[in-house]
């Protein structure tokens, strides 16, 4: 799953070798666009390779069932980058197909995990994390909000899935365990769940990246073990990384290759200038032989996240294949789309920082 | 721990050779009832035989400083006995020393473990734990109670908690493990330092059975890793069993030889006829040589719970050893303390079931 191959033609949904691999050595069901209603940007162009238990959440859409979607985020100082972004897409996806919408703030993890107080992770879920989600698409009057340390359903449902856990499967599914991964697991499962709790018995999917499936197997194992009356399996909705601009496989703000939501002009300018891109060793011969728009992180850019519109796209594809256009002009097409991008991005956020206080949290 | 050797001279405080090896293995501290001021009936009689840390309690106390003592139980559909008296009792004697006194409702592990529902759960507590608790000696007045469930800081101080235990520890204390575990001895440690977060840092003593110390040992190996700046490590002070009639080690709800709270005439009746004594053989050889109340299960339970008076329990002692009074009519005196026991507690605790209703119990 690291090497350069996954970077593929944006015109088939062909998935990726090493994805498929992946695919098939965990049991994944391969991800097929077909099946859904009014793709978006993530699944016509193979950012979405895999699933778990798609079919239900197909049926729930196309006989307008009832459904949930769910994510959550680690409240901390960081802040969210276009590699975040991806999750949040398929979560506005679910929700204008009229899924239940649940979003947590997994403040015990962050607590427990990077000693981020309770005030401050409250701080920063207001004041940033969830006008960025509103900004991003997500409409905060049909989405339940709750922080995991208010939410005591969640708190018993964890006790009551312990006893469903074995020791073996840790083991099995992460290697190597120890108790502050089993409770956050296990938390996890419980939020995965909550839902069904929380309203009724129901279908429900969770975007993930697929380096988090792991816990999607492990909260499936737990719920099926609760047996199948009680809840449904969650089903999972499985997209590989936005690769950073340096070519690293995954952006990370710890290795600060990350475009941030939002970014200052100047980092964007920064970062698309030293892009890795599909470019020959000179001018003369890119122009003649053109370049390698499927190597390029610049076009993964627009592919992913900056140009919506297909045959726009595919113009750009074209144009570097035949050596119309150079990586400079490119490179400052993109500085340019990523500017407004970000400026949109603002505005709404602004927008949006008004519109948190109105949230009702659910606490029970 | 296991023969018959643990019942002993009740005149001495000395410790039974078999506790003492478990005292010497597990590096408790041996119990010096000399320490203590005014000490209750258990720890005169060497039924308290260790403890940890008590030299810090001990210091609180006689200096008057701020500390706790803290208890808790597991609320189910079946009664209290004779045995956990003993945890009470040492409450008692806590509390009247003049510790912040506090009692949890486990009703988180009564879920995992026992699938009793919340509202069981509560109902039990209520309605008999409660009452049975106050009954026993405990001022709900200057008590702190609280369900585990309702308590949001004892769930946050064990995600904070849960980063500082590893999987080798918890396999060199307990052997093999499981997740349920896991996370339940997790919560009990944050159980026994939640006083200390919801008040200030003071030093801590929780009463339980010897048995239970491997808990009391995770508890102080956490603590100890938050560093001793964040808490005091908890203390404890710890009691052998009370034996069942029949001659078990233990008295146990599971096999049906406890003296309940409160239990009927007929089965104090039955138990005690039925009881295993230091009887001889015939009426007439114990006239002449005299009876064995060192391994005798209603000497036992003067000793433990129906005679406060030191010279009272030593005439029967003296008059057993010397032949003076035989099995029937000492099982008929038994009898006679038990039901005044039992007719005390019933009015205790039909008063203490209106008091239940002034408990504001903690909630965060």
């Amino acid at each position: 799953m690291t090497s350069k191959k996954e970077f593929i033609d944006p015109w088939s949904s062909d998935i990726p070798e090493d994805y498929l691999e992946t695919i098939k050595k965990f049991g994944l069901e391969k991800f097929n666009v077909k099946d859904f209603p009014n793709p978006n940007i993530h699944m016509r162009r193979a950012t979405v390779v895999a699933g778990r238990d798609l079919k239900i959440i197909i049926k729930a859409i196309k006989e307008k069932k009832k459904y949930y979607a769910l994510t959550g985020f680690m409240p901390s100082s960081s802040k969210l980058h276009l590699g975040n972004k991806v999750t949040v897409d398929n979560m506005v996806y679910f929700q204008n197909q009229n899924a239940k919408t649940y979003i947590l703030i997994a403040d015990l993890e962050s607590n427990a995990t990077r000693k981020i107080s309770y005030e401050q992770a409250k701080k920063s879920a207001l004041e940033y994390f969830i006008p960025t989600y509103i900004a991003l698409g997500i409409d905060h009057k049909k989405t339940f909000f709750y922080f995991q340390s208010e939410n005591k359903k969640v708190t018993k449902l964890m006790f009551e899935l312990s006893s469903r856990a074995t020791l073996n499967e840790y083991r099995s599914i992460y290697g190597n365990t120890e108790p502050n991964r089993i409770i956050s697991s296990l938390l996890q499962t419980a939020d995965i769940l909550f839902p069904q709790v929380h309203e009724e018995k129901m279908p429900g999917i969770i975007p993930v990246g697929i380096d988090q499936d792991p816990h999607i197997r492990l909260s499936r194992d737990i719920a099926r073990r609760e047996g199948e009356n009680k809840f449904f399996l969650p089903s999972a909705i499985e997209h590989k990384f936005t690769p950073a601009l340096d070519g690293s496989l995954k952006m990370s703000k710890s290795k600060a290759n990350a475009i941030e939501l939002p970014d200052t002009d100047e980092n964007i300018e920064t970062s698309v200038r030293k892009a890795l891109t599909g470019g020959r060793e000179t001018a003369e011969i890119q122009r003649k032989k053109g370049g390698f728009p499927d190597k390029c992180m610049v076009f993964e850019l627009y592919k992913q996240h900056l140009i919506e519109d297909d045959n726009e796209l595919n113009a750009i594809y074209k144009d570097c294949k035949t050596g119309k256009i150079l990586c400079g002009s490119c490179k400052q097409n993109c500085i340019d789309h990523l500017k407004k991008f970000m400026r949109d991005f603002k505005e709404k956020f602004e927008k949006a920082k008004h519109q948190v206080s109105s949230i009702k949290f659910v606490e029970d």
